[in-house]
């Protein structure tokens, strides 16, 4: 079963969390949202689990620090994603017994706390075969609330931050996909600056074109990305830009009412966030099923399968 | 490193925790207790993260509906012990393609909301071992709040629920290690009967010597177990009940202010909780460094190591 199986099962079985009042939103966004109201103040929780496997995320050999910090780092991504900021940590490793579980466990603590959500549990197993999985629970923006995937609507403009593509160095396995910033003070600044105008969120983890059809897919919607546009990294070219995994930058859409106006506080930031991240309008939502289609030299081409399938 | 080496650097580490105000208890409790007010009401959060790991903690050919029941039952027993309810749960998994992938998730995702914290995210990823973390979210007794194992004085009561030893079946790897019913019921008729009588409260599944070691330790007490008074299963000796694990019982610390009233309460509720798991006093607390004696025929022996070591 690959993952979309297992996606497609639970969002099949996601009808039966209905019955669940605190179940705010489920899977299907980058966070789940959950109330924990019931005994406080209402207050909303987002919550979500990432792993790193020996092999699959992570070539044997790659420094135990890197390890640790993309484990870390994946979750507290979604998080920022969701318009929230980290505030704990949970670890559960298996570890072979050759294996510098020290040195893993000191950099999950220290990047844990790094980011904000400092290690408060963890359970540790011997094994064959290296894994950590993070569970991290964030609280959404304190005015915006929790930022989903399912907002968009046609009309829309799709931006994103940074640059896309290369993350993964297949000569070395090493690059960006170990070393990214999870984009929290430039999620919150979104948030700050446009309101409800933000009217969905996602991190790029498995390739702008699949990506942008889950999120499409999650509005209802279309989603248009113009080619020329893609803001790439060096050497990459735009097939590979949408293409690419592990850039987890933002893909964020503006509600068409706020455009304007946000097309102006972008130009004012000289089109980057304070933090200097480059912003770039790739794209806009159309009425459709749930698609990516991306436009080049006036022809349209469906990207909705670019991108990296986990489990293949 | 075994699991007690990784504690120790972890407690040796939490001095670093204290800079995070959310951090209300960190690692060395059943759970972690996390504050979710800055943003809310005030709300306190019990977070927990469990593993069940293939050749560890279940043996090849476990039926996978039993291996999904236990990963989730382990971390919802520490919320119970905690004195909390379950609100969430978060799943990531690692599953060779030959395991049945889809079975273990309907699994996780049944016990998940059969105890009331409905499974809102997960990971999979492919691997050569079979490894499910669960981690849950919980919510602390909404009068006595969260229960740890620090609160234990001298002169306290030891009490238990259930009967010990026996848990595992070594013949066929199955047993009630992977069917026990993890005690939400009974934490929370507990922290309504005593409210602040309950001191400490923890579930023991490494054998009740070690881990009423722990919680001593956890007390700065020691713990003295009388031989005699064991409730154990059938066919188990007193050495055994206090060595064998994963019985997933509670233990629990009446203050010495309110032993008479629990008695009487006990007693008026013929020795067992309103769901009729049996309730035996087996000990008390005294002055000492976080040891556990036990006493038989008016001989004391040290009983503080008697248990399951992980990663040994």
């Amino acid at each position: 079963m690959n993952e979309s199986d297992l996606l497609a099962r639970i969002y099949a079985r996601s009808a039966g969390l209905s019955r669940f009042a605190q179940v705010v939103a489920g899977p299907g966004h980058d966070c789940a949202v959950v109330d924990a109201g019931a005994d406080g103040g209402g207050s909303r929780l987002l919550l979500k689990v990432d792993q790193v496997v020996m092999g699959r995320h992570v070539r044997p050999g790659t420094p135990v620090d890197l390890i640790g910090r993309k484990a870390v780092a994946r979750a507290v991504s979604d998080i920022a994603a969701a318009g929230g900021r980290p505030l704990a940590a949970l670890a559960g490793a298996v570890v072979p017994s050759a294996f510098d579980a020290d040195g893993l466990f000191d950099a999950v603590f220290q990047w844990a706390a790094h980011w904000g959500c400092p290690l408060v549990g963890g359970d540790i197993s011997g094994g064959s075969e290296m894994a950590v999985s993070i569970a991290v629970v964030g609280l959404p923006h304190a005015t915006r609330g929790p930022v989903l995937r399912s907002g968009a609507r046609p009309g829309d403009e799709v931006w994103v931050t940074g640059r896309l593509g290369g993350s993964y160095d297949a000569a070395t396995g090493l690059g960006r996909h170990l070393t990214f910033e999870p984009r929290l003070a430039e999620a919150a600044w979104l948030c700050d600056a446009l309101g409800e105008g933000l009217r969905a969120m996602m991190d790029l983890s498995d390739g702008l074109g699949r990506d942008a059809a889950r999120l499409a897919r999650a509005s209802g919607v279309r989603v248009r990305v113009e080619a020329g546009t893609l803001p790439s990294h060096e050497g990459v070219d735009w097939r590979r830009a949408m293409r690419d995994g592990e850039d987890y930058e933002l893909l964020f859409v503006v509600g068409a009412g706020a455009s304007e106006r946000w097309r102006r506080t972008a130009e004012a930031a000289g089109g980057r966030t304070p933090t200097g991240v480059p912003l770039t309008r790739i794209g806009r939502m159309e009425a459709g099923q749930g698609a990516c289609v991306v436009e080049f030299d006036g022809r349209d081409e469906d990207a909705s399968e670019w991108g990296w399938e986990h489990g293949e």
